[in-house]
């Protein structure tokens, strides 16, 4: 299977621009490198913002998607805990399991594999896996899984039990996983305490069902879009707070609403000014806020220095504080023990040649997650 | 003894200007209140912020002091758990035993009692118990212990083992203990970790000193002033930055010592820049900075959200996180058991007479610690 004949893949040419179907190379997998062929993928903001590029580095042509589930089509050298035929899971962050994040029981930072956005190409050769009649197209968090075949790292694929259907575990390949374990990995709400979520999107109502499933007494959601609402109740949230319908600010609100502040936070927009009022909403002396969402690269957090010293807690993490290779299979099993659903958080499917309507869906904030199924 | 005689107190009649020791009226204790006479008092840095109230709320003719030993004189109304001849630490934040705060195990900020540095008043009346010829003279966060006698509310007093000398011990009522627990009971560094302290006052030499006693590895000492480093060597300190000694921000200098970053850091200098320094040089994945330093009050703590989102983690905290009566006794007892030393800290001693001394021996950068003799 050296020489692959052409595949399709979904080219963004330029920033915000529809992507178009196109046939590409996939060369195959070099070192410490796989080939998979992807079956389901689904569309999370983190492609949006750096398909927009407006606060973001814009490097094109390039392959967005890094939600997806799909099957080990071929190994490079030095591969050796994949084979052919595995149902596996790829992730935007990896696991090289010998840096010191790997070894620390705190991080998922991986030196080697963590998220990289403005990096195109893999870092085995620093060259681009796929082309179009010899010019390279680049990758995207070294995933790029709006294609029928991709190339990624082996520290960056989940092997998952084959069991699980794939057109419902990809979407724990990001968003999902990032939300839950925000909650219960990070923020660690206590039973009985109140939650705030800020942005109900994939991610945030994953975070909603992290802190149900910890026995949070109160999960406030917060969303500019109030169409978010009444989704949201499937979640177990519990109240609404648009804070659009305030004069004051929204840190305020909650403050007033919960006695001084929530007991947790978890932040889930990318905007910087949510990032803000989550850290704010929560109660002196104990409070611990969370974030979650990718800020442009500009932004500055800014809030009073006694806002901390008044002993709150403030944290940032990605994908959930899971180690991709590590603890994703249990999370997978989660879903196959029925302790994590994911069936509601998909609204939508389309088929692949249709993968623009998915960006239509998110921009609009009708979907939560839009699956594209590559066979169509 | 509800008529005092008139007692000797330092009164500050203006910003920035010596304080006068005069005769002053000292008023009965009312309902859970106690007059206690203040036999040691020391010289903290706070005290000199709000007597300077550069970036701080002037308030004139105030009675400053908040580090002290002494003995209960007399009880108000309704004080069950002290009573005259009582050996007492007043501390500058309470605990009423019956709020949310005293009951989490988390926090230590009382909802009544908690630092209040704009209060010049005791909470029972809203009046002074300090008056010279019937006009008032305004409390400083409840304690106002450059006094021979003052009254604090009975939330205020940690009641200590009488064996304890008080003109060592008496440090243990803000500096040592604020930075002996914002190591040991927030940073938390594991043996063999790395921490950095910003500010080798004594309240960074305590917190060094608790590095030491967590078994950290590396412990580099940040401070504008090179005379710190001699005598921090005592309290465990390794190494040594000097921020003006280098072109690069000092978050990088120690970032490129230690790969990357510190395990842990603790800021203890009330300065903003200092402040997000301490931030941005713990590791990412694992680093956790923890703030202890009273800020100005225009400040603003600014930094990337991508250094939040990576996995740092954000705190501050008052007291070392000690609940003032159910936790600075065991403090105490960790002196008498030699599991802490104090003597190290203390570099002055003067008599009440000479109380400028202290001052000027603080703004010179000369002393950690001037004890005030208050019969001298
Ligand atoms: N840290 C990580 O590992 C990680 C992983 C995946 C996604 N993300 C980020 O998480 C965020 C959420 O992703 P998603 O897929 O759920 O996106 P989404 O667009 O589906 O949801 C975001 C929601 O936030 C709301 N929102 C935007 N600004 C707001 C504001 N100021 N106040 C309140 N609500 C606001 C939007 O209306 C929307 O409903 C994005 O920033 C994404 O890049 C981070
Ligand atoms: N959070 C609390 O509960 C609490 C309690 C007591 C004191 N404090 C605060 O802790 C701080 C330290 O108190 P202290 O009594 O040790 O004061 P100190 O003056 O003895 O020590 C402060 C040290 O910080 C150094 N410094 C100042 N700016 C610096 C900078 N930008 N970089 C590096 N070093 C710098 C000074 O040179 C000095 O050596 C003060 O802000 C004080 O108000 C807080
Ligand atoms: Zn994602
Ligand atoms: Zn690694
Ligand atoms: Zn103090
Ligand atoms: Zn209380």
């Amino acid at each position: 299977m050296d020489d692959r004949d052409m595949d399709h893949a979904a080219v963004a040419w330029e920033a915000g621009k529809p992507l178009v179907i196109e046939e590409v190379e996939v060369a195959p997998p070099q070192k410490n490198e796989v080939r998979l062929k992807i079956l389901f993928t689904s569309l999370c903001h983190t492609d949006v913002y750096f398909w927009e590029a407006k606060g973001q580095t814009p490097l094109f042509p390039r392959i967005f998607g890094h939600e997806a589930g799909g099957i080990v089509e071929s190994v490079g050298e030095g591969v050796t805990d994949l084979q052919p035929g595995d149902h596996v899971l790829p992730v935007f962050t990896g696991e090289c399991k010998e840096c010191p994040h790997c070894h620390s029981e705190e991080s998922n930072m991986c030196d080697l594999l963590r998220i990289n956005t403005d990096r195109g190409v893999m870092i085995n050769d620093g060259q681009s896996r796929f082309s179009i009649k010899g010019k390279p197209i680049y990758h995207f968090v070294g995933t790029s899984t709006f294609s029928e075949y991709t190339v990624t790292h082996v520290g960056c694929v989940a092997k998952i039990n084959p069991a699980a259907p794939l057109d419902k575990v990809c979407v724990l390949s990001c968003g999902i996983s990032t939300g839950f374990g925000a909650t219960v990995n990070v923020a660690k709400p206590k039973k009985g305490q109140s939650v705030a979520i800020f942005g109900l999107g994939a991610v945030g109502l994953a975070a909603a069902e992290g802190a149900r499933v910890s026995g949070a007494s109160r999960i406030i959601g917060v969303d500019l879009n109030p169409s978010r609402f009444n989704e949201a109740k499937k979640f177990g949230v519990t109240e609404f707070v648009n804070p659009k319908d305030y004069d004051k600010p929204v840190q305020q609100v909650i403050a007033d609403m919960t006695n001084g502040g929530v007991d947790r936070s978890v932040e889930c927009t990318g905007s910087v000014q949510a990032m803000i009022s989550a850290f704010e909403c929560v109660h002196d002396g104990w409070g611990v806020a969370v974030l979650v969402g990718v800020p442009n690269k500009d932004d500055a957090f800014k809030t009073h220095p006694m806002n901390l010293l008044n002993e709150r807690t403030l944290k940032g993490t990605f994908f959930g504080n899971y180690k991709p290779r590590s603890d994703l299979p249990s999370v997978v099993e989660k879903y196959m023990n029925k302790e994590l659903e994911v069936e509601k958080f998909i609204t939508h499917t389309v088929p692949f040649s249709e993968i623009n309507k998915a960006f239509d869906l998110m921009l609009a904030g009708e979907s939560i997650r839009c699956i594209i199924r590559m066979d169509g």
